[in-house]
């Protein structure tokens, strides 16, 4: 039903667009939201796109905008007159406008900061100066002030006034030093008596985050203390802005897709949606050329028992089981301590013993399970106890040593600074294949003598 | 900061409990949330642990209980006295109540449900009656509602009176039938004048979903449209209950870390953080003994080529970068396909086309490359033409097939109904390296003649 709503939506903004059906379309826009309408302009023609651009109010075209797939997003700010791009701009929150204007060419972006109040342009300035995942690359300058001696009754009336201020849950209450001392909501504005002092109700323990905190952090810390803004201060403790739960829901959403593209191999920049063939195989080549250096060193290794091979040509076969299996078992202890250190349920020395104890006995016993059945396979298959024997165990030293690998290998990287995730991808697969190769041969050649 | 803020939060509970300081304790709590709390239980000996849940206060001791790990979890329903576990349930909100009963051995849920009072138990079991991953398994019945002739004034007056609903964030209005026809702010009734009806200023294009929609389409709705709460209804359109930012979050982050044990070969029931070594070879032999079977096969058409390989035995050395390149790019093609069905950038046969014409080119650009790469390293190796152009071919076209294929299997998947995510764990990567060991063979004897 949702599904279909959302779907029945975007239709009707692609239908009534199709038709120049003016007043219908902008009633349409209304219900819609702003990525609701970037869908529908992906499948629209240019004239369509414009049309519809033309048709949109100058409060809700920036949101659009940002919304727009990178393509799209060209061609509009190509078409549209630096006066109303301008127009649209300034009716952004600041924050979706530094995002914005951050995802426009270099020329482009000049000459619309330019045009910009010189107070807009400062605090979009001041935005896009923050790196762009961290909190002060993702906050809003934009949250509701109150000293600590204002009334619950003087409160409601400042809120009154300024009612233009977006997605508002919290009151961030400040002393004479305009530092931040307090938090508070709405809701106990309503239920505490007109004349009590804001400080006298208002949580003192505000939890905060410094603008250079990472955007991962932030999300993980609203999510921790169900918060719905995270407040941003400087070194004096005071307020540079807020990042609201819809960027944390953002964030949490974006932090997954790189999780998956960093365990595909494809690197960070790719992006999977709007991108031509070519950006496609620039993103994913890297980990290729890595898996080609590597099993050019596999070659290399399995020629050393040439001669083994020449006479027992069937041990050929069993590369690939080794290989895969292998790799399997590595991933699967890599993805289970990654997901360990990122929940915090491993960190800095604590659980690191019990997990690798954990995986050492889990490797222990798919190492015997496994082994013993392709022994059995080998045997049956080839008879005689050589073949069985040789795979058999192979495969089983083959997956303790990945389970221990693909546990140890995230920890170490996590230590060095370096993002743990990365082992989840190819490199672990291909250094646990490389071992698995060569532990296959020496098993075959020393231990069964072929 | 950010993050040491909790881990010395955590840390003077821990600190506190084992010097047995039950004030400071106490106070300690009050800042902590119930993730911070069982956090620390996670660290204590078991006496600690009891001596710590004996001065949590009612109201957050099962929020706590919740939080725990599975093995705290068991431990400390089994040491407290029922009634205080009564109380305990007794102070939660219905929904967090529902998920905390139904983690509890099936004799203890039934001991403590047959002690709530009659309209509490039938809110609990309603809600343990829809499945886990759905809106209504998630949904809060706890919702404030009025009817659509209410005035600003008197909804503020009720709201007063109401205190007890957490995170009150919209009005849901209702009509004479109590169907849900509408939907407004806290914020909205402090900025219309008091007398205004609410029907007059209520948004009444609700979005709201049925008990039925899967929490994951919840969770997009509500980042799509920046919702703090979706309501669920009935097919009366009556209210039911809504769903909380919180819970989105929670969705959002549990969906992640499962696409990520799907991509890892890990099995859905999967606990990464608890479970014992037992439980984790269970939850990752499927795709294991998957991988054996496919790499049995491979080593019976490995072994077709028997005479093949006895003859020219540094053929089995390029197994491995056949596999591991193909693999690579069938899983990088795969998640990819499965991002852009996530997204909504490609659905119902929509973008289909264009995606896999990208997929095609950038497999044939990789086949090319990596193809003359590795017929470049061949060549030198092997003096010769035959070695070289047997490799570069079949890696050349092998790599094509990966990317097709790997685009191919998601949105079959998908259009069968099946999670296309299971295309990009082992399934993919294990067809692929079959596929191209299979092509590489028969490129090797058929066209080079070996």
């Amino acid at each position: 039903m949702a599904e279909n709503l959302v779907q029945a939506r975007v239709d009707a903004l692609r239908r009534l667009t199709r038709r120049r059906a003016t007043k219908p379309l902008k009633k349409a826009v209304d219900k819609c939201s702003s990525a609701d309408v970037a869908e529908a302009v992906a499948h629209l023609t240019r004239p369509e796109t414009l049309f519809l651009f033309d048709r949109l109010s100058d409060d809700v075209a920036g949101d659009v905008m940002l919304a727009l797939r990178e393509s799209d997003l060209q061609f509009v700010t190509g078409e549209i007159p630096l006066e109303r791009l301008t127009l649209w701009l300034e009716a952004m929150e600041p924050d979706d406008e530094a995002d914005l204007v951050a995802r426009l060419p270099e020329g482009l972006r000049e000459r619309l900061l330019s045009r910009l109040e010189a107070a807009e342009r400062e605090d979009v300035e001041e935005l896009l100066a923050w790196p762009e995942d961290s909190a002060g690359g993702i906050m809003s300058p934009v949250a509701f002030r109150v000293h600590e001696n204002t009334t619950c009754r003087e409160a409601i009336d400042a809120f009154q006034e300024q009612a233009d201020v977006e997605m508002v849950f919290y009151l961030y209450v400040e002393n004479d030093q305009d530092q931040l001392v307090g938090v508070t909501s709405l809701r106990n504005l309503l239920i505490n008596a007109p004349s009590t002092h804001l400080r006298e109700f208002m949580a003192a323990d505000v939890m905060a985050v410094t603008p250079e905190t990472d955007q991962e952090q932030v999300a993980r810390l609203a999510a921790r203390y169900d918060l719905l803004a995270v407040p941003v201060v400087d070194e004096a403790h005071k307020l540079l802005g807020i990042v609201t739960i819809d960027d944390v829901l953002d964030v949490i959403a974006e932090e997954a897709a790189e999780d998956m593209m960093v365990m595909a191999g494809v690197s960070e920049g790719a992006d999977p949606y709007g991108e031509s063939a070519i950006e496609a195989v620039r993103s994913r080549a890297r980990w290729l050329l890595v898996t080609l250096v590597a099993g050019v060193v596999m070659a290399e290794v399995i020629n050393l028992f040439e001669g083994t091979l020449a006479q027992n040509a069937m041990l050929a076969g069993f590369i690939p089981v080794v290989m895969g299996l292998s790799g399997n078992v590595g991933i699967q202890a890599a993805t289970i301590t990654v997901r360990n250190l990122a929940t915090g349920h491993v960190s800095a020395g604590e659980g690191v013993a019990e997990l690798l104890w954990k995986e050492g006995r889990a490797g222990i016993l798919m190492g015997l399970g496994f082994g013993l059945l392709l022994m059995a396979w080998g045997t049956l298959r080839f008879p005689g106890w050589q073949v069985g024997g040789a795979v058999g165990a192979s495969i089983g030293l083959a997956l303790i040593g990945a389970a221990v690998l693909g546990a140890v290998i995230p920890l170490v990287l996590d230590r060095f600074g370096i993002d743990p995730a990365v082992a989840t991808g190819p490199f672990v697969t291909t250094l646990v294949d490389l071992i698995a190769i060569a532990v296959y041969f020496t098993v075959c050649t020393t231990l069964f003598g072929f």
